[in-house]
């Protein structure tokens, strides 16, 4: 079995850096989009069988080092009572938006082996299917960005509704946030007993946070998330991704993460003086980038491997998700040079 | 006359920390919607005396130490030859995107006093009506940002063909920047000898750049912009604001501006130990936090204005620019309690 992904999460030695995408399932392969034309975007989260076949798509085409369940961290909200849709032009949208403390009380906690089974189903088919080649990891939304689709009716351009209720009503948006983080906290238990070996929590829009309100209005339920996972005895690796979260790391740290992922606005060993060998680190190449010739990619991936030294381990990755624009051979080319070069060091 | 602003964007002593807001000349204000309500967007930009009324409006009702010209930063960019539209949903588009070495050879560079003279008028106005209440502050686009706009065609998600241009033609990119670069050197030029008593560059979409990146396809041009400035004479202060850039700070300090701006994601106290005394810094609360409660906005001003204590010189400001949801007495409170807590340091 391939585990340097897993030892690379715990801060062992490997003998090269692992690497996987974010959102490697998806539309820049001809082969996703092949799957993909059969069914709505929901309909694909909740087919078991057509979910994991796109999950293993980039293992088979990349060479990465990992698998992600294929999902949206919007599916379990669906599940709390609050109904969901995805437009091809707006994308997510809860046309029941939360913003009172009825609807708040409305909200329900679902329990994943019956209300979600669909996703447990598709990590027991990609164990299966992935007989140990490499390693699954499962995935939630972090609450702060999960209720800002709940609040602000869908996605935001400034998250005003949010930070209303952060600024004006703090009760209603504690209650609000209580009741997402139960739900994640089952979500992700019951990921990690259905088989998943690692554990994203995706904090998407915790960039647009000042430092102190991130202390007060979104590690808190990270922290509870993890440290209760951990009381149940959840051992898997657990890796919080606050996007644009440069300047939160002293506070993401808090998280109790085993490994915090970095979008590519920060460099490496910038992010190793604040860390320290408290975490691994993962990123952070910008996805774009991806289109740079070879020998520019090259020397790239070699600045970010140097950068990344002084880490307690690097698991290599994007910095935010692949595009579709992006040449899949430009994708393997990145995968099979983290390899090599990271192999010479 | 009120200087205060200007004395801190110098790092003199100042009686109280100065304050003015992004976007102050704006939506939340119904005396402005009654001018607005007149003219198209750009009709607006392009009418003196409208534009004057409105920016003057902030200066009675707020009682700002700054006035800020009102236009937008892509004013000038239409008279380099490329239409420009402002549509309500979609924001600024411009129908003709620069994408080549034929379209960039078209662009040609402005003469402000005959090609946009509304603008230099507008300042000329503003002066005499003004007459030393406050100073005025005129502005442009920083070159990376106008050519997002440019090479997108408008407003952007993640700035794809942007990036692709960079990564896979830098020598397109480059001449693309230069043009805009010397654009904007006669245009601040202009907005200098016209009157405006300091001037800021916007570089919004600074942060969606890698400090790397940042450091080879942006600040350069703004270098450029503002050591031309200075060795024509201009001896105004001049602020760069780079939106999102708490990891672009070591970077922008060689920019040359006597100010940085700073949004709302980095403590200023961090900011102070990576400036120091090299430059003064403005900012930094999130334009939302008006909506707190007295007590509570007073208690944000407090820390902010106690992190900016070791800085060079503070001007007090938002994050980013004012929301229309903002009711006026809320930025009325914020305007006053900035005076009194610093007055009392």
């Amino acid at each position: 079995m391939n585990d340097t992904f897993l030892k690379a999460c715990r801060g062992e030695a490997v003998d090269y850096t692992p690497v996987w995408l974010m959102r490697q399932a998806g539309r820049y392969l001809p082969e996703y989009h092949a799957v993909r034309s059969k069914y709505t975007f929901l309909e694909m989260c909740k087919t078991p069988e057509a979910a994991a076949e796109v999950t293993i798509q980039p293992v088979d085409i990349l060479g990465v080092d990992a698998a992600i369940l294929f999902s949206d961290i919007l599916v379990p909200l669906e599940k709390m009572g609050t109904p969901l849709e995805f437009h091809e032009k707006r994308g997510p949208v809860f046309p029941e938006p939360i913003r009172d403390q009825a609807a708040v009380a409305r909200l329900h906690v679902p329990e994943p082996e019956t209300e979600l089974p669909y996703v447990l189903e598709t990590i027991r088919i990609l164990r299966r299917e992935l007989a140990g080649r490499v390693p699954l990891i499962g995935f939630s939304g972090a609450p702060f960005t999960l209720a800002t689709y709940l609040i602000e009716g869908g996605s935001s351009k400034n998250y005003f509704l949010t930070k209303k209720m952060m600024y004006t009503d703090p009760a209603l948006y504690r209650d609000l946030l209580v009741k997402i983080t139960d739900c994640t906290i089952e979500y992700l238990a019951a990921q990690a007993a259905a088989g998943a070996q690692a554990l994203q929590i995706f904090d998407s829009w915790a960039g647009v946070l000042a430092p102190n309100d991130f202390a007060e209005f979104a590690i808190p339920y990270v922290k509870r998330i993890i440290s209760t996972l951990k009381e149940r005895g959840v051992t898997v690796p657990i890796i919080y991704f606050a996007n644009n979260g440069a300047t939160l790391l002293p506070q993401s740290l808090e998280s109790g993460a085993d490994v915090l992922g970095l979008d590519w606005r920060i460099r490496l060993d910038d992010a190793v003086r604040v860390v320290g060998q408290k975490v691994s680190l993962q990123g952070n190449m910008d996805p774009i980038a991806l289109l740079l010739p070879p020998a520019k990619m090259e020397a790239l991936i070699r600045d970010i491997l140097d950068q990344a030294r002084g880490a307690r381990g690097h698991i290599f990755n994007l910095g935010h998700g692949i595009v579709p624009e992006i040449p899949p051979e430009q994708a393997r080319f990145f995968v099979e040079t983290v390899h090599r070069l990271s192999k010479r060091q």
